[in-house]
C-alpha cells in the first residue's frame, strides 16, 4: 500500500487528552479515532492489530477444543431477571427499549444468553463436555471511561463458556482454557502470569487474572522469577490428557503470583529473595470455574447416564481483545512511538523512499513494494527524510527498508529493526530474501 | 471435527414461525438461534458461512481499492441532527440513552459518522480519492421483523463510502464498486443482476440494486438474457482504467433490467422477446451516489489544487453480509436441505461412517478425517444410516464421503457430491486425492 493512496493518518502534535502512552499513541499512529467518550473507531492499522491479535485468540481456543459461534450484542432483559443479575448490574449495563417497549440491553457478558441457547439443545449427558465461545462487542457503560481503549465502553471481548457433567470434568475444562490462555499471550510476544483473582460479579470460587507485565501497568503485582523464560506456546502438552494438564497446573499455580489486592506477605516471605519480582501489570484475561450459578436458575438440565437429571458445571473464560492492543503498546513502545512484536504488527515492512523521483530510488523500492504486496506501507511521499523516519519509527512496524540515492547506487539498501535498533547495510536482493523469509520474525 | 463433540445441532421437526425455505433451512441445519424477535445467535456452521462471505466480500472491495476500518456500533445522536436524518428515520432507529443521559443510538446506516472521522484527517486534494469500508452489525427496529436473518433487526453489513474531488471521479469510484460487487456475487456462485433503483432515505440520484435471482424471491424482476453467462469475475478489467471501466458500465447498464417498481413497459417491448426473462429476486446489494448530501451539512471541505475549498463528492455501497447466508440458501437448495456451493461451505466434506466399531469402517474413516483436519465433519455417531444420509443432506457440504462395510472391505468409498446428487465408488486414495485436489470444486 502507498502512503499517498492509503488511509494512515499520523498526528504531529501529542493529543492533549491521552494520559496513558498507549493511548497517546493509538491516536497519534492513526490507529482509533473518538468517536464518542470511550468509544473508539478502528482506522486501517489499529483494525490489522485488532484482526491479528483476535485470530492468535481464535486458533489457540479452536486447538484447545473450544467451537466459536456469534452471539448477538442485543439481549432481552427478561434472561438477566431470570439469573437475578439485572438489577445487580447497575448503571453500567446499558438498558434500551425497543418499539413495542420491550426492555433490552446491550451485552456486557453473555453467561445468561449462552446458558439459554445450550439449553436448547442439550439434552443428554452425550452432548457434554462443549466449551463454546464467540468474539462480539460489548458495551459497560464507565461512569468514567478513559486510557483510549484500555478502558472504552464498547470494547471487543472474547468469552468462552463451558458445559461439563461433574465438577471434576469442569476443572479438567478450567486448565484446559489455563494452559490456552498463557499459550495465547506467549505467541503475541506478551509474558503474561497467571494470578488467583477475586471471583467479583461473575461468581464462584476459582479465578484466575491473568496479568501482563508493563512498565505502565495500573496494578502493582509480585511474582516468583520462575514465571520469566517459560515457553508454554512450545510445549507439547496435550489438551486432553486429564492428569498431564493437572500436574502442569499444580505446578505453575505453586509459584507464587499476585496482584496487591491478593498479596500475601506471609507466602511472599517464603520465596526466594533473589527469586522476588515486583511490577506493574494490566489484567488482560480473566478465567472463572462458577458450578451451577448460572445453570440452575436458567434451569440448564441433562439426562446422566442413569437417566437421572444433572445441572452441568459451567465456566466462563474471558479475554479483553481491544484492551490487548492498547497492553501490547504499554508493553513495547519507546519516545519515538510504537515497537509491534512481529506476530501482531499491522504490516511488517516500511519502505522507506529518501528520494521520491530519484530514478533509482523510485525502481528500487517499486521492486520491493511490488514483491512485498501485503506486508509493506511504501512510504512515496514526497516529505523529507525527517518526516518519514519519524513517522516510521511512530508507526511501528517491524522492519524498514530505507532507500537512499547513495545506496541506489552501490545496489544496497539499509535495513532497520524497529524493535532493537538494528542496522545494516545489504545489497537489494539480500534485504528481500531476508524480508521474505518465513523466519524473519526470528 | 467429530459430530459427537461438534456443536452442531440439527433438528427433525421443520420450525412452525419459519415462513421461507432459508429460514426453515438455517434452523433445522442449526446455523442460527433467535434469541430475541429478529435478532439471531449464529452458530458454529451458520457462523462459518457468515465469514466466508465476509471474507469474498473483503478480498472483492481491498482489490477494487477500498480500505477497512472499524466503526463502532454506538453513536451520538449528535452527528444525525447535523445531517438533519435523527428525525427521518423514525422508529426504525434503536434509540438510547446512556447514564449521562445523552442521546445515542444503535447504527442502522454510517454515512454520517464516516464524513465526521473523514473530515478530521482530511484537508487537502492530495487526501482524495478515498474509499473506506467497514463491515459491522447494523441495527433497524424493524416493526414485523420476519424471514429469519433475510429481515431481522441485528444485522451484519458491509458499507463502503467514497470521497472524491469531482463529480467524474467520484463517477468512477461509482463504477469500481459496480464492478467489484458482480464480482464479489459470482465468487459466492449467485448469479446477481444489477438494476436502476429509486435512492430512498440515502439520497441521491445514481443508484443500482443488486438482485440475486432465486424462485423464491421476494419480488418480481424482469431481464435480458445477455446477463446470463457473463464472467465478470474472470475479467481483467482493471479498477484504474478509467476509459474501460466506463465503457464497461456503459455496456452492463445497456442490458434490460428492473424490478418491478422501476419497470418500464415500452423499454421492455425493446427487447428480443426471445431474451427476455422473468423471475424473482432477492435484493443483495446497494449502491449510491449522492454528491454533498452528507459532505456539505456535516462540514467536510478540503484545499482544491488552486488552494479553494472543495467540498468532496460521496457515494456509499452497502451488502447485506447476514442476508446474503439465507439469500444463498434460497438460490441453492431441494427438498433434502441446503446446498452449498463451495466457496461458501462451512465445511468441504461430511465423513459418513455407516458402522462405527467396525474395524475397516473406523479406519477409513479416521484416515480421511486426519487427512481433512479443517475441512470435514466426520459422522462418529451410532446412529442409523438413514439419520446419518438425512443430516448430511441437510446440512449441504459439497462431497460426502460413505464408507460402508462392504466398500470398506474392497477398500473403497463413495464420493457424493451434494449439489448434483452424483455419485462414484472409488478406491480410498482416489478418493481423498480428489477431495484434497485444489480444484475440487471446479
Amino acid at each position: 500500500m502507498r502512503l499517498t493512496r492509503a488511509f494512515l493518518p499520523t498526528l504531529k502534535e501529542t493529543p492533549a487528552e491521552a494520559q496513558i502512552v498507549s493511548h497517546r499513541l493509538m491516536l497519534r499512529a492513526g490507529l482509533i479515532r473518538q468517536t464518542s467518550a470511550g468509544i473508539y473507531a478502528w482506522l486501517p492499522a489499529g483494525l490489522r492489530v485488532l484482526r491479528k491479535v483476535e485470530q492468535i485468540i481464535r486458533e489457540e481456543q479452536n486447538r484447545a477444543g473450544a467451537q466459536e459461534i456469534l452471539m448477538p450484542t442485543i439481549q432481552p432483559a427478561d434472561l438477566w431477571q431470570r439469573s437475578g443479575r439485572y438489577d445487580d448490574y447497575g448503571k453500567e449495563m446499558l438498558r434500551i427499549k425497543d418499539r413495542h417497549d420491550r426492555e433490552m440491553l446491550f451485552g456486557p457478558t453473555n453467561e445468561e444468553m449462552i446458558t439459554d441457547i445450550f439449553r436448547g439443545y442439550a439434552t443428554s449427558y452425550r452432548d457434554l463436555p462443549r466449551n463454546i465461545y464467540h468474539i462480539q462487542w460489548k458495551f459497560r457503560d464507565e461512569v468514567r471511561p478513559r486510557f483510549g481503549v484500555m478502558r472504552g465502553r464498547e470494547f471487543l471481548m472474547k468469552d468462552a463458556y463451558s458445559f461439563d457433567l461433574t465438577k471434576e470434568s469442569s476443572e479438567h475444562a478450567y486448565r484446559q482454557m489455563f494452559l490456552a490462555y498463557l499459550r495465547t499471550f506467549q505467541r503475541m510476544g506478551l509474558k503474561a502470569v497467571p494470578m488467583r483473582a477475586d471471583t467479583g460479579p461473575i461468581g464462584g470460587k476459582l479465578s484466575h487474572e491473568f496479568i501482563i507485565l508493563a512498565e505502565t501497568g495500573e496494578s502493582a503485582v509480585f511474582y516468583d522469577a520462575k514465571f520469566d523464560g517459560q515457553d508454554w506456546a512450545g510445549s507439547d502438552l496435550g489438551y486432553d490428557d486429564v492428569p498431564a494438564l493437572e500436574g502442569f497446573f499444580e505446578q505453575v499455580t505453586s509459584m507464587y503470583a499476585a496482584t496487591e489486592e491478593m498479596h500475601d506477605e506471609v507466602a511472599w516471605a517464603a520465596v526466594d529473595p533473589a527469586s522476588r519480582r515486583e511490577g506493574k501489570g494490566i489484567e488482560v484475561g480473566h478465567i472463572f470455574h462458577f458450578g451451577t450459578k448460572y445453570s440452575e436458575p436458567m434451569g440448564l438440565s441433562v439426562a446422566g447416564p442413569d437417566g437421572q437429571p444433572v445441572v452441568p458445571q459451567m465456566g466462563s473464560y474471558g479475554i479483553g481483545v481491544s484492551r490487548l492492543v492498547a497492553a501490547l503498546i504499554e508493553a513495547n513502545h519507546d519516545e519515538n512511538g510504537i515497537k509491534w512484536p512481529d506476530a501482531v504488527a499491522p504490516w511488517k515492512v516500511s519502505i522507506l523512499n529518501l528520494k521520491t523521483g530519484d530514478a533509482a530510488c523510485d525502481a528500487i523500492c517499486e521492486k520491493l513494494h511490488a514483491a512485498l504486496p501485503d506486508d509493506a506501507i511504501y512510504d512515496d511521499r514526497s516529505e523529507r527524510a525527517g518526516v518519514k523516519f519519524a513517522d516510521a519509527d511512530l508507526m511501528g512496524f517491524p522492519w524498514q527498508v530505507i532507500v537512499g540515492p547513495r545506496g541506489a547506487a552501490a545496489g544496497k539498501v539499509e535495513l532497520k529493526r524497529r524493535m532493537t535498533g538494528e542496522r545494516e547495510e545489504l545489497p537489494i536482493e539480500e534485504a528481500l530474501a531476508k524480508l521474505l523469509r518465513p523466519g524473519a520474525e526470528a
